[in-house]
């Protein structure tokens, strides 16, 4: 697929078929994230797969009820449980090199942006779930302290209508040149 | 190009002829950053395009003398200023709603992914550039306190000879199944 079209037409999917996804799509999926760049080449992604339908139901049950990825974690054949390795983006012999601290987020949302790309490309769909316990979540996949859960990917098939685009804030609206303007 | 090719074939970039950056070829890989989703819709990324020389030099004086980036930011046609506005992503009525804080950073990452693919697809090179006195740049490009400069990202025609793909971590170690091992 043509990288402008995938970028324009990824949408958030919340709904999947129980189609299961193959290893070999997974797999590029997964690969692709690791082709993002990342400080230093820290690479500080780690990822679980889940597809245990168990486990994907504890997971929903750290979404708020009102949440409408709660069934999107419960239903989709597999959820990416995307984390970060901590104090390695943006730390050099153990400390913070920026204002910023950690950069686990950012390296992270580098791996899933092109994660996710890859998954549209695939003809699956994705939603990037940001809004649930962390620590709850951590625990049922068993994170160590040295690892910090970020997001859940739910992953599959779309299922019903396709989502409409968002709308977009302007380009004039967010880009100046040369300086912020008082 | 092919979205996977563009993924696999990107690379940071850090010599750059002298040539100019048309105002299309701009446009579409700030818009291209602008398709990336984030928190809820909030579009908290913020740019800044330089082009001043006089600027150009005063940033690349924010990172160190033994930065390799230095001499990119002074010498690309171009400086992407990445900015996040503050307490959006990832905020509800004016407080954060995961342990995570701010996903300012997240965000600006996905929005960043996006432009450096679309940069790479219409023949321009980038770079990513993290490690630099953040508060000196934010003076430099008169940035409010309600905006966060997070990187400075080089833009321009590639010099010299391709970079090397750095090695990436096998997928086997970073991806585990169902849960993580003790």
């Amino acid at each position: 697929m043509d990288l402008f079209e995938a970028m324009k037409e990824r949408r958030s999917v919340r709904r999947f078929t129980a189609d299961p996804i193959g290893d070999g799509d997974l797999e590029r999926i997964l690969k692709a994230g690791c082709d993002a760049p990342s400080w230093a080449n820290t690479q500080c992604w780690e990822v679980v797969v889940v597809r245990d339908p168990a486990t994907r139901a504890a997971l929903s049950e750290t979404l708020s009820e009102h949440n409408p990825a709660r069934d999107a974690v419960k239903n989709a054949p597999v959820v990416i449980v995307a984390c970060g390795r901590k104090r390695a983006s943006g730390f050099k012999k153990g400390e913070a090199t920026t204002v910023l601290g950690d950069w686990l987020m950012f390296d992270v949302a580098l791996f899933l942006q092109n994660a996710t790309l890859a998954a549209h490309a695939l003809g699956y769909g994705t939603v990037h779930v940001g809004l649930f316990d962390h620590a709850a979540a951590a625990r049922i996949v068993g994170a160590p302290d040295t690892v910090q859960v970020v997001e859940l990917v739910p992953l599959g098939r779309p299922s019903g209508p396709a989502p409409k685009a968002p709308p977009r804030r302007p380009l004039a609206e967010l880009v100046r040149y040369e300086r912020f303007r008082d």
